[in-house]
């Protein structure tokens, strides 16, 4: 397996707590989002991922895109140890979790987004920062108020321990501190965000230890 | 099982596609997303789904929202018409072709996003419709590209046939024709959804069907 990275990106992020998690052996190939205009948008990258976006997993001569897909198919070829509970319910919680996080709150802080608040919007820093903040806000007071109804509110966002859910989780956790979030409204969040940095899936693919972070 | 939906939003759509598709019967709680300020921020809504979003689906007394995590949970509990292929692979790039519009195309042209547009960032209607289109045809590009690799161009997103993927492409199209979107540089999608419109999971649950349509 060959996962197309760059350190900074907290879709990435999610793939390589799954892949750690999992003890999935692969290699890694940096995409350098920024150098070059993009290294994403390269022909060769466009050829691997026409969506121009990180991370890209090559297995077997298929490339798959979209982290969560990535996680599930990752969950579905190496099943142990879990990222979903094995209850149908426990499974849509979990899913619901993950993509409150990946469809409500990510693609609206994404630096495609806030270079087109820049440019074309010609909105300065602070109604960029606040963009952010709003979004980001939001989100997390409905994932705070559903972390306490599905989970401990301490160790993990569901009750049935680590998940998938998590994975985006603490990525996210990560983009918010970078905008100056203040995160005292989210004590579950935030506590369990904490304990999961303890565990090394979640510490040891941190950004700042790839070997492409500046 | 409890729908709870808005006539014109295309998260619930997907949703009522795959009821459809697979039989399920169920009711329907109509939740106005305009009226009484949004009935989706009232109380009680809040209490069903604190994300104040459609859809949300009430069986055996639990709520489950986000419209994939449902689709997922309903292809679980009622596997037949599948919704997803059998391998593995097929099963990923199917989750990956859903995810392309859930998380990169529909996440920033939502009714909440273009009213931040419109308030706190004082953008007129030229702008707000320049945004939306620019996301919209952003994503179609890479669909597109995705639809040869993947399908036949004409009937489904994946070749495996019918699949969740095209329960997200449907209602895409929909909204990029009400923000009239060129769609000439998509023919694989113009087609793809033409064909699917032709079966009664897909038509008889488009919005203007709707009990609550205006």
């Amino acid at each position: 397996m060959k996962l197309f990275s760059y350190w900074r990106s907290s879709a990435v992020w999610r793939v390589r707590i799954a892949l750690s998690w999992k003890g999935i052996p692969h290699g890694t190939v940096p995409v350098h989002l920024v150098r070059d205009g993009g290294q994403q948008h390269s022909e060769s990258y466009r050829e691997v991922n026409p969506q121009e976006r990180v991370p890209a997993l090559e297995d077997d001569g298929r490339v798959l895109s979209q982290s969560l897909a990535i996680i599930e198919y990752l969950e579905e070829t190496h099943p142990e140890p879990p990222l979903l509970p094995t209850d149908f319910a426990g499974r849509a919680i979990v899913r619901q979790l993950a993509l409150a996080v990946a469809c409500e709150i990510h693609p609206l802080q994404n630096s495609r987004v806030l270079d087109y608040l820049r440019g074309p919007l010609a909105q300065g820093d602070a109604q960029v920062a606040d963009w952010v903040r709003h979004w980001i806000g939001q989100g997390f007071g409905a994932l705070e108020e559903l972390a306490r109804r599905h989970g401990d509110g301490r160790t993990s966002l569901h009750s049935s321990g680590v998940s998938m859910a998590d994975l985006c989780l603490v990525p996210q956790m990560y983009n918010a501190r970078r905008h100056h979030l203040d995160l005292r409204p989210y004590p579950a969040l935030v506590a369990i965000d904490a304990h999961l940095m303890t565990l090394p899936a979640f510490s040891t693919t941190r950004p700042e230890a790839q070997p492409d972070a500046e």
